[in-house]
């Protein structure tokens, strides 16, 4: 599938963002828009104390059209009661009017900080004149959303169309650090030109979220803003919904994979594979166990062969069917445990392997034919750093 | 109950500790004995990957009697096959011979690193002549099982016997990293005089872990070597059950703390309550998400009033009846959560809270009368310091 580099906006799409004063510094504040209104799904956190935004968005989206999504970083507007639902249907009429669009076609996004109210004057004037902004590089609205995220992230792919010409697909996303995603990740919004109806969109975005956002784990901790919106404007006309099923999950497998190696403190990116279990679902308990041990994850980080901790985080999921005897396990394809027990290597050897910018995983149970695949990164440092000192500084 | 500082072994129990060349430097073999056979109970991992000691002791345990303990640090003899069980049952029985007892009475641990062989050699002429180093400080015991452990750890209490004379526990363990126990801690050992029968030492071991060593959580991760075993030798006659039960569970709940305290990298204690839970159950899954959560480590390590992060690791146990509104939580007594919103306070008080000894967090759930209680401790670059090169240190 061709990847478009760098990334830009499917036809109809565009996007701005501004520095609207809720950071000291940067870019807060971000506003996408399609130039027509788009079939639209979303899925959103499964967290007990959604944030306003959630709420709102869970009743907006019912309706299968979104035009545009405002979104603001610094603050999360999460545990704000009716004052802050209040706060999120004010953002939306902002952006409404200064694209003079429905307000009901408007979703609406806040992440940062948990429990303080919103400056919702401050968002309401930062909108103003957003629309004379609006251009076609996805980074620019990528940028207005970033809170501890190293870098913007955004992702282009084409899906053939029946006439030739290719419709576009561009998933945009922030997260870093309380991430381990349960039915969406942090912020991830998809924007394509292809023509979808929305019931299609949900089940497709259902499918592909399960497989790949919610199969990331940087820290265990599920936020309460996670949401992942898909927008399709139709104006590249019908694809097949295979193929954008297809392309949809190598760009949000893609976008995974960014999100993890950007997680916070990350120096790597870990990859798991695991095959032979009872189930999937086992499959998946198991690859979870693996990318969110803190043990194998300081593993990684040092570089420290010490492969006997695969075993361990194996051996903790208790209610997965595991025969000791038939578990195997590969790092970067090097053999390191064979039949439940260490495996014969040189310590240099995987050593190397364990230093190289992706690290590789592969665990066989040997029991059955599940397959399932997780992401996450290392646990340094820097993760304790950032999050000892998040709110104060 | 009376304490005893500092402790000491109940009569008939003794013990020693030798460097035997397993590591570099310092105690790394240590030897329990009764001078009688003991009445004993012992609950283990139920981690997959057992390691040889747990497969041998489980067999062990069943006559119900024990007369000592070998320990051995630095290599935990799991994932070593055959010859790992070879191993563990050399290392009874070169304790039972220098004990000059039957070698079914004798429990054998190991900890340390995973999937390394044992070697049994060095552990057998270190216990050449450990007899006669045998005296009643459990700490001497203590001090060669430890690994990452920064201290020697015992506890000793007073049970009232019924004709006036106490009778005394001792308990004695280790444990830092890799502690999210499941049926039993990293390594414990309670020896007690009082006298009970194997059934109920059992059935009492069984409710006091439950209570105590498995509400404890250093890091999540489940050793393959956790085992915690009592033997009581009757010397000071017969205790009330209920008593006993008591003094247990004041033994190993003080234990639990002194664990939790010596987290491998950590500055602090966390105790959590959470109260008002559906069920106990309930209030146990929220107890440990609030002691796992990398963000509320954090938070307590940088003393970071960022309390936002309670509701959102409540709010991620989404299989729990949570309803939003009713919670309330306070850190050290300070209301910081009313009503599910963050509540109104002072950050410096709070910040001066979060930086003390012990943190303790309650909440209240607001749905039941489920009750528990955890335990663990801040995360620190201390704890990413130690185990990136554990293995290779």
């Amino acid at each position: 599938m061709l990847r478009h580099d760098p990334p830009r906006l499917p036809q109809g799409f565009r996007c701005a963002a501004v520095h609207c004063g809720l950071k000291d510094a940067g870019e807060d504040l971000a506003l996408f828009a399609s130039s027509v209104p788009a079939a639209a799904a979303a899925v959103f956190t499964r967290n007990h104390f959604p944030g306003a935004p959630i709420l709102v968005g869970r009743e907006r989206v019912r309706s299968g059209r979104l035009q545009a999504v405002v979104v603001n970083s610094k603050v999360s507007n999460v545990g704000t009661g009716p004052e802050g639902v209040a706060a999120a249907r004010a953002m939306a009429r902002a952006a409404a009017r200064e694209l003079d669009i429905d307000e009901a076609l408007v979703l609406m996004s806040s992440t940062g900080v948990i429990g303080v109210p919103l400056p919702i004057e401050r968002i309401e004037s930062g909108l103003r004149g957003m629309a004379a902004l609006l251009q076609a590089d996805p980074l620019v609205g990528a940028r207005g959303m970033m809170t501890t995220d190293s870098h913007p992230k955004a992702i282009s792919v084409e899906i053939e169309g029946p006439d030739g010409d290719p419709a576009v697909l561009t998933v945009v996303a922030k997260g870093s650090g309380m991430i381990a995603p349960n039915m969406a990740t942090m912020l991830a919004y998809a924007f394509t030109d292809a023509r979808l109806d929305a019931p299609t969109l949900d089940a497709v975005l259902r499918r592909v979220v399960a497989r790949t956002f919610n199969m990331l784990s940087v820290d265990t901790d599920t936020s309460t803003s996670d949401t992942c919106a898909l927008l399709a404007n139709g104006l590249a006309g019908p694809v097949d919904p295979l193929h954008f099923e297809a392309a949809l999950t190598e760009a949000c497998e893609a976008m995974t994979e960014m999100l993890a190696r950007d997680g916070e403190g990350a120096t790597r990116l870990l990859r798991v594979v695991v095959r032979g279990a009872a189930t999937d679902a086992e499959a998946r308990v198991v690859a979870r166990a693996l990318v969110e041990s803190p043990l194998i994850k300081t593993m990684v980080h040092g570089g420290d062969p010490n492969v006997g901790r695969i075993l361990m985080a194996v051996g903790k999921c208790v209610d997965v069917a595991v025969d000791p005897e038939r578990v195997h396990a590969t790092l970067g394809g090097l053999p390191v445990v064979a039949g439940g027990r260490r495996a014969e290597f040189d310590d240099g050897t995987v050593r190397a392997t364990l230093l190289l910018d992706t690290v590789e995983l592969s665990v066989d149970l040997g029991v059955g034919s599940g397959e399932a695949r997780a992401w996450g990164c290392d646990l340094s440092r820097g993760y304790v750093d950032e999050n000892a000192a998040y709110y104060s500084s």
